[in-house]
C-alpha cells in the first residue's frame, strides 16, 4: 500500500496539482494521512484523511471537531515530546498500516527547523528500514534517499536538475551516467552536489557509495528566470 | 563592512520588508552583491549592486545590458566550475572587498538542490574563515553557523523558535537557557533539533560544542495557522 501524508507547511510550495493528485490517489486505495494542520487542508480539499495525526493545537474548535467527526483513526500527540508528529506519523504508516511507500507533501518551504528536522530524520537509526521508502514533494523538487549500495536513479517526469548530498560522512560516493561525473568521492562532512543534469538521451544516472547515506534531489525552474 | 548578497530563488520567500531593508542598508553604506538573477532583481528595486557576480545566461540581453551598464564590478562566471556562482561571490565579498559579515537573501525556496549548496557550502574547509560571519535569512527563517566554542545567542527580532542542526559529527553539544535543554550530545551524523524556543524572560539562549558545526535557524510563524 502506498501512503500520502499531507503536512502543514504554507501551501505556496505545493505542487500546482497537488488536488488533482491526492484526489487520484485516494480513488486509486492509496493511504492518506493528515499531520497536525495538514488533517484540516486535506478536508478542505474534500479529502477525507484515513489517520490523522498531532496535537492539533493550531486548529480552531470547529476544525478539530470536523477531524474528529470524519476521521476514523485519530492519533493525539503531546507536545515536548521526543518524537515529532511527522515522526509519529512515519511510525504509525510503516508499523501500524504496513505502508510500502511514503511521500510527503506539505514539508519544506516556512520554517526551516522544520524543513531540517523532515529531511534528517531518515538518517535516525529508528527510521533505517524507512529511509529508502519515504519521498519529499514539493512544487519544484522530489526527494528520495539511498543507503549503501549501487543504483540507476530514474529521472522523475518533468524534472531536468538533480543535487546529490552525503547526509553523512560518506566513502566512494561515485556518480555516472550524468552531466557531472564523480569517483572514489570519500568526506568527513556533508556535501552539496547540486545543479547536475540527467544527459540529453538518458533516463538515468548512476549512483553508488560503500557508506553514507545519500539525498537525491530532483529538481525544476518553474520558469527561464529561475534558471540560475 | 557589511554586505548583502540578493541570490536569485523566488521572491516569495523574501522578508515582506526587504525593500525598504536593502534601501535603507544601501544609504547606510553597506555593500550590494547580485547573484546572477539577483542582479537584475536588485535594479528592478531602483538599487544598484556594488558586485555582480554569475554566467548571466537566464537574463534578457536587455536586462544584462542594463547591469553592464550599471553596475562597476561584474565577474563572469564560467558555468560548469567547481564553485557556484555564491561560492565565487564569498569569495570576493570576503578577500577582495573586506567584508566584516555577509547577509544572503534569496537563497531559500525553490531549487532544494541549490538551497542545499547554499546551507553546506560554509561546510567547505577553504570557506572556514567565514563560517561565522554568514547569515542566509528568509521571511520566516534566520540561519547562523557556530564552529567549536560557547555562545550566548541572541534572540533576533520577531523571532519566537529556533533549531540547532549539527551539519557534521559533533560532541560535546550543549544546548541550555531554553525550553529544551541538551547535555553532552554526541553524534556521527547531522541531528536537527527543531521547534526549541527562548524562555518568556530571557532574550538568549547558550549554545556550546567541542567539535563539529552548527546551524542555529531562528524561525517564527507567519500566522496561528502555521503553528504545527
Amino acid at each position: 500500500m502506498k501512503a500520502i501524508a499531507l503536512l502543514g507547511a504554507p501551501k505556496d510550495q505545493w505542487p500546482t496539482d497537488l488536488t488533482a493528485l491526492l484526489k487520484q490517489a485516494g480513488q486509486n486505495g492509496e493511504f492518506l494521512i493528515g499531520v497536525d494542520r495538514g488533517s484540516i487542508l486535506l478536508r478542505e480539499l474534500d479529502l477525507k484523511p484515513d489517520l490523522a495525526v498531532g496535537d492539533f493545537d493550531s486548529l480552531k474548535p470547529q476544525e478539530l471537531s470536523q477531524i474528529e467527526q470524519t476521521v476514523a483513526d485519530i492519533r493525539y500527540s503531546v507536545p515536548e515530546k521526543d518524537l515529532t508528529d511527522t515522526e509519529l506519523m512515519i511510525r504509525y504508516a510503516f508499523e501500524d498500516y504496513g505502508a510500502e511507500f511514503l511521500t510527503l507533501f506539505g514539508s519544506t518551504g516556512g520554517r526551516l527547523d522544520h524543513f531540517m528536522n523532515n529531511l534528517l530524520m531518515v538518517l535516525k537509526p529508528e527510521f533505517s528500514a524507512y529511509t529508502e521508502k519515504i519521498a519529499i514533494v514539493d512544487q519544484q523538487n522530489e526527494i528520495q534517499f539511498y543507503r549503501p549500495g549501487t543504483y540507476t536513479v530514474k529521472k522523475l517526469p518533468g524534472y531536468k536538475y538533480f543535487g546529490v548530498i552525503n547526509l553523512t560522512p560518506v566513502q566512494n560516493l561515485n556518480i555516472s551516467g550524468a552531466k557531472y561525473h564523480l569517483t572514489g568521492y570519500n568526506s568527513p562532512i556533508p556535501v552539496s552536489f547540486g545543479s547536475n543534469e540527467f544527459l540529453p538521451a538518458s533516463e538515468t544516472f548512476n549512483l553508488a557509495c560503500d557508506q553514507g547515506v545519500l539525498a537525491v534531489i530532483q529538481s525544476k525552474d518553474l520558469d527561464r528566470y529561475q534558471n540560475i
